[in-house]
């Protein structure tokens, strides 16, 4: 497998998300970046290319353009996939036209703007046959990996809870007035969509609770709240949740809460045992017994399973982080991309990367859960 | 003021509380064991008796039995106060007995059987002018003292949310049937109430949140489970809650959740930064601020305030742990009940003991909980 | 077994010690303190005696008229053993009248002022038959019960290194002059004796290595250091250590590290894994494998062995602290009077308290480092 | 500042250090593999470059015909600088060889096979006025720099005491024969040099002890020990440091603590408190004060000084692990070898990366230690 040639959409001057997306793509030699359309505004956009020293007839003002021009590039020289890393309600249009132009997709979540829109893209990518790989980060972690591991083998037995809890305090102000970029977007209803710390970050919870347990919600009740005056979404909430085979659980997002980092959190317990793993401790998950001393996994370990290792780059001791996990969607991605290129079959975990049919579980939850949280009946049905 | 002389009821052979009241009782050398009536069958309370050196003629045969002879002795041999062990529908009827035969009490939660009960019981104490001492433990620990303390002095600014978690896992098995004679009565509706973990372990988890953040729960959603097939009683639940100060919160306690032990922990945010108090790490206190480092409080150092100190018997880095908590209501009660004879005011830090009123906030919470959680309604109004 | 009378000898006002050993000593409902010598001074005496609610006649001006008196009592009322809190100098009289006058000590470390006076020591109470159980904390930790265990059985295979470290800050600025009358015996030549440090903690992280390992130091080569300025003794220091079994390690002791409470830490090697504990998370044991996840063993649960499960009161996830292990000692200790009393044989675990041996091993660690810590040659002999 | 060329000796397949080399390298979109001579064996280093999807005619069969070769292509094609992953008996060959070509040079540790060549190393570092990168992975951390911001500032007023402990487990047992290519080299003393874990991760602690705290080893007393049996070179020891300020202080390193991973971990201790970083929560650094709380700062905040702040990518919450402290070393080099391309001043906090300076420090130590470790004085006065 050569090395992929990567454009970007998104990502331009003060953006988070978008260096972050290519240091992930850069660490393991695989991906390189050769064009970019990183601003809806050209000036930025040249700006930005030219800060990544690319070629300058590789910098464009517009996504359209980028997809048009690359496209009529020869095989060897154009760009194998796009990376779309704009807030939410530019998702859709840069993955449809991406994906009809017969590239492949890496994108940042939410999927999309609204749930119409999921579902709409998920058959696009049926039809057109491309990968799409939807960055929830923290499926990355390879102590996730093997969690979801244990409890596929039936190490904790039938699972019976599933507690998911993502803190963070960052919008515990009213930044929506300053020049928090990040703040701006997120909060606004016209580029973030129907829900903000729902979205934002309750979607990578859901997704970390689903993903995990092998479960699926089937419906759920919600306290949403917003707790900043003056706010227009949405900055804290906690839902109770039903799943699939009977198991309870529960999901707390927030951003509100002062002092507090980034610390998602997910605790799993079956009828045999307990599993816990915090972003706090990334590299360790820990599993509990009512009759044995609880034990620590470490990532880097030789008694991890199959997909824990290959989503490893150091010894136990050598701690991987926020990058590595976001690299580790980008490297089974390119492995698929180039698999496919090389007409060879991609192995089970190449394939673990979080897709569309992903994506529209996300924006289903965002759809349930605000609904749910206008309600006052208890229970609402998840529908998608 | 000279040594508290005590009688027990309950505790008999096989009762875990009653040897952790009995330790608690005699740590500060303040209090000595003088009766008991720890048994409804005499021949195991006269066994009890024996085990712990009491004199024959002070080992009862019934509360009764106790609360009358000792009545009848000399001022300065009769026990000064009543401990009060038994299941919880033994608790109302001695603790009546006790109170209105004049002497004071200390009794383990729920208070009693049920509100109604327990709002009988709050007027007794009122009418006898005697002291009752609940023990919910948990409010005993110093970093707990201390985080009333920060919340009260405005530390986190006004409070927004408050998380409060209980997890067990020892009933994560059906033990009704086997010889755990603290699984046999805590699961029965006869002997427990209406509520089992949430009575069992729920009231200790409520009672520290509006201990700790000085609000009172004016409304709750609840989500109650039996997880372990053939029990009669809840044994997991997770409640959302929403205080009078417009602050919200969430309350989840489980006795399913298996290889969990006792792990009790509470996080309150306010708009100026968050607390963290964990029962795993108890002697520390989190304070978490948006733009400086946390601090991690501790047991036993000169900068706590005057609540903490009274309640810390050893310097920092010497922990104390849960007989000590538990010590500390027994120290405050002792020190109520001294004063009292001898003719002075007790202090503040001394009156800082869970009483009455906890008591049937404690019991108003089981019921408004249970409520909640057969309603498909999403909120209960919270009464009492 | 009846309740055992204690008297103390020390243990007046502002002394740390004698508080502890007093709880230590009630915790358990099985001693009872009914006479003290607790000052030099017979006011001082007096006036603690007057607080502990002790019998006017059984508050003594001298340790000599205590131990005289006490005898010419009738049995049922005599003490049954004495507790000796003095600071150093005042060890070895205390211990050798109490002792040939028939009763057995319990008594604070470090045994004696030198090593000829604990050798003296050890062999009154070999001759008199008397039990002395010498207070080192530390080994009273059910985890470190554990510890001991698990290196006898050979879960680690053969020990090939122990590190053991105790920090504290408390002595970090000169506070000889001040009021703190804990510092001003502690730096004192002429009361404590020839070390400082090595002589207040050094000993306790040498005991506990010994314990734990189950090995002897043959030889050391000690680094002591007078950090603050005008101090007559050190007040810090680190020791290489050779054991008996050809195995390695190193013992830290400082007063120093400002910021650092008390948390001794001790790590063991051998062939197959590794072990730690620390009294930051003393319920807490660490197994670490080479090839397997660590393991987490908890005090209060129900696969550790015999001697952790006999020192612990309460269930998992119900920590207990620093008074209980102390606490464990006096009552090891008061089950092996109360058997001779009764005329049964003590149990193992009961006799598992340091004893004479122990104070004659530490007294000779303090000789050994003191002049190794002056030795210009890198190792020194361990002698006794 | 376009983006730099790299050229790679060693890092062949099998190679640990090779592949965090690049993938540091690359990270940041600053660096680039051009070539490569990755073996002394020709056809494994085409292997590898093939892998890594190198240009046929730039990858090399040996260093010194890629040296060559590359310095005769023209100026915007031959790669910039050189990366030297190789075993430490081919550092010093290469290094010079590259230099003196021309190149700057990134090289692991520690710098050379013995202290003669170091210091001709640094020389002609100085003649050919190069940049040479060292790298002590952990002096990237972003902590490890604020660390040593604070005590630069005075936080912790004058510096009594540093602790460094290094401690591994991975050589516990006799790996020398089995197929393990790291054990193999790094216990052959014709391929380390005449020490073991004191040369491969006592010269880290070394490093990171005199980074933070800005002193430096004017004498030691060295405990060396081979533990397991048949070795030829040491595998533990334990070393008393003296400063030229008159603190003192150890360093441990093992290789043989079987169970351990690689947790490197560092105190230092002031006359005003005491700070602590490790490697197993490398993205916090605490402060430890006497009458105050205890500070917990976190990478990625914005309280941090200006050289933390320059080596962190993601806002606090998002850790970085050792790819990016890695990265750190890499980007800084980058950035000075960049800065002088472009003719501008490189920043101070670019030319925070270890140099020749510290790699003959490094290699000093290595000498002193073990002469130190086989005198029996007490004492070796650490010369360069």
């Amino acid at each position: 497998m050569r090395k992929l040639r990567m454009g970007m959409i998104g990502g331009g001057p003060g953006a988070f998300i978008g260096a972050v997306h290519r240091a992930a793509a850069a660490m393991d030699g695989m991906i390189e970046l050769v064009c970019g359309s990183f601003s809806s505004q050209p000036e930025k956009s040249k700006k930005m290319g030219e800060e990544l020293k690319l070629s300058p007839e590789r910098i464009y003002g517009s996504y359209e353009e980028m997809i048009h021009k690359e496209a009529a590039l020869p095989a060897d020289v154009r760009m194998d996939f796009v990376s779309i890393v704009t807030p939410n309600h530019v998702h859709f249009g840069p993955a449809k036209t991406t994906l009809e132009a017969g590239f492949d997709v890496v994108m940042d979540k939410p999927m999309t703007f609204d749930l119409f829109e999921a579902k709409e893209l998920k058959a696009i990518v049926e039809k057109t046959g491309r990968y799409l790989c939807l960055t929830h980060t923290y499926s990355g972690y390879p102590m996730i990996k093997e969690a979801r591991e244990q409890v596929k083998k039936g190490a904790l037995g039938k699972i019976r809870k599933v507690f998911v809890t993502y803190p963070q305090g960052w919008l515990s102000d009213f930044l929506e007035t300053s020049d928090n970029k990040q703040a701006s977007w997120r909060t606004d209803p016209s580029r973030s969509g129907i829900a903000g710390a729902m979205g934002d970050i309750g979607t990578h919870a859901f997704n970390l609770a689903e993903y995990v347990s092998g479960l699926q919600v089937k419906s759920l009740c919600a306290h949403i709240n917003i707790v900043v005056k003056g706010r227009k979404l949405d900055d804290d909430g906690a839902v109770f949740l039903q799943f699939n085979n009977g198991a309870t659980g529960l999901l707390v997002a927030s951003q509100v809460l002062a002092g507090e980092e980034n610390t998602l959190t997910i605790k799993v317990y079956g009828e045999k045992g307990g599993m816990e793993w915090s972003h706090a401790d990334a590299n360790s998950l820990l599993l509990k017994w009512p009759d044995q001393p609880m034990q620590v996994l470490r990532a880097g370990t030789g008694y991890l399973g199959d997909f824990a290792k290959h989503n490893t780059r150091t010894p136990a001791g050598h701690p991987e982080g926020f990058l590595e996990a976001f690299a580790n969607h980008y490297r089974n991605f390119a492995l698929c991309v180039g698999a496919k290129k090389d007409g060879i079959s991609p192995k089970e975990e190449w394939l673990d990367f979080p897709n569309a049919y992903d994506g529209v579980r996300g924006m289903a939850f965002i759809e349930n859960v605000i609904a749910s949280g206008k309600s006052e009946q208890k229970w609402t049905q998840f529908t998608v």
